[in-house]
């Protein structure tokens, strides 16, 4: 029934740039949440909408980026950018002239930013805090490209210009997760440098189990015994 | 060579306050903080000083609790505590009379709050994020109770008060770590509701291998090719 989409073609020479995000991107950060859930089989614990996200990411005033919830978005563009000193994280160049690169999301992925760039990835980072370091570090929740676009170095960029920006902050270090059945990404991970830590596991506490909770601190729930 | 150390003991009623932290707390947690380390048996990774966790925990101005990293410390005091709206996360009575508690740090550990309380504890959580659900959540990273007052209760009245707090807050999502040889942390953990995750491992960027991502990002360095 949807119509065919239209592919778009990318060859010679294209920008990449890795850019803070704002609340007009966050139309494509609520359908590339919604790729990655498919991609990790966890679309039964997707339940992002465009409203939280604009509420949660880009509250008024937005703290400075990286001092809390902070939403970057890669943009390739077919023509040079000249960054931005207020929001380019990182840029390079792409060489598409051996293996053009056949985008069928092109149109739908259009950047707000305008001028034929196409938004093909994000990261979601926050700070997270080491007591044994007593100092801050980066916790990445999120760093995704679409399929289309892997395997060309982004993943690559855009992890190295997070670490790299933690560490001019002088963080102690940036955590992240995997999924143990996904070697390609462990492999990925270790080839940059990071220690898959074997022994530690996730404790969380969601939903009903969550909520039960409630009452449970403050006020005069907390004083009474 | 050192003195024995002046046991106190503690019998009949005491009162736990759950409490948020002050610069004045930090050299019991800085000793605190050790001590969890030697129970973890990571104590090759104890960079702590009381100096990094005075600027990182209580910046000035500090933000407010839960919208940043937050301490908060475990006081057991031998006379009734009235709960201060400013500060207390929860109390309760605790009934030794069957139990008389001896506590050989508790000269050591007195509280700076004064009223012959005692500091047993402290936690240290600040929020993350779920893109999943869109909303902040807390990530607690670190609940410790010193030896002595363990298995009384406090562990989970400190990690309730935490939940309900979150509960409160309309966050989505309690979340921590635990190692998997601590099976005793682990059946607490799912006593009291919490999934832990079988499939999702831990990646850390740490010291020299973070340090060379140094000019990955920002400024001419990321603008560069």
């Amino acid at each position: 029934m949807a119509a065919a989409p239209c592919s778009t073609t990318f060859s010679g020479d294209v920008w990449a740039e890795l850019r803070l995000a704002s609340a007009s991107d966050v139309p494509h950060i609520h359908r590339l949440i919604h790729q990655m859930a498919e991609f990790e089989l966890l679309t039964d614990l997707f339940a992002a909408t465009e409203e939280l996200l604009t509420s949660t990411l880009f509250p008024s005033p937005t703290p400075p980026p990286f001092t809390s919830f902070t939403a970057l978005i890669l943009d390739l563009s077919p023509s040079p950018v000249a960054p931005d000193p207020s929001s380019t994280i990182a840029s390079r160049r792409l060489d598409l002239s051996a293996s053009p690169l056949a985008d069928p999301e092109a149109a739908a992925f259009a950047s707000p930013r305008g001028g034929g760039r196409v938004t093909a990835g994000f990261v979601i980072c926050f700070p997270n805090y080491s007591t044994f370091l007593s100092k801050p570090g980066l916790y990445v929740e999120d760093i995704f490209v679409r399929a289309p676009w892997r395997r060309r170095g982004l993943g690559r960029m855009m992890l190295s210009a997070v670490a790299g920006r933690a560490a001019e902050l002088g963080m102690g270090r940036v955590e992240w997760c995997v999924l143990d059945w996904n070697k390609n990404a462990i492999d990925f991970y270790e080839g940059m440098g990071a220690d898959v830590l074997p022994q530690w596991r996730i404790c969380r506490l969601a939903g009903k189990a969550l909520d039960k909770y409630k009452g449970s601190a403050g006020g005069k729930a907390a004083a009474a015994e």
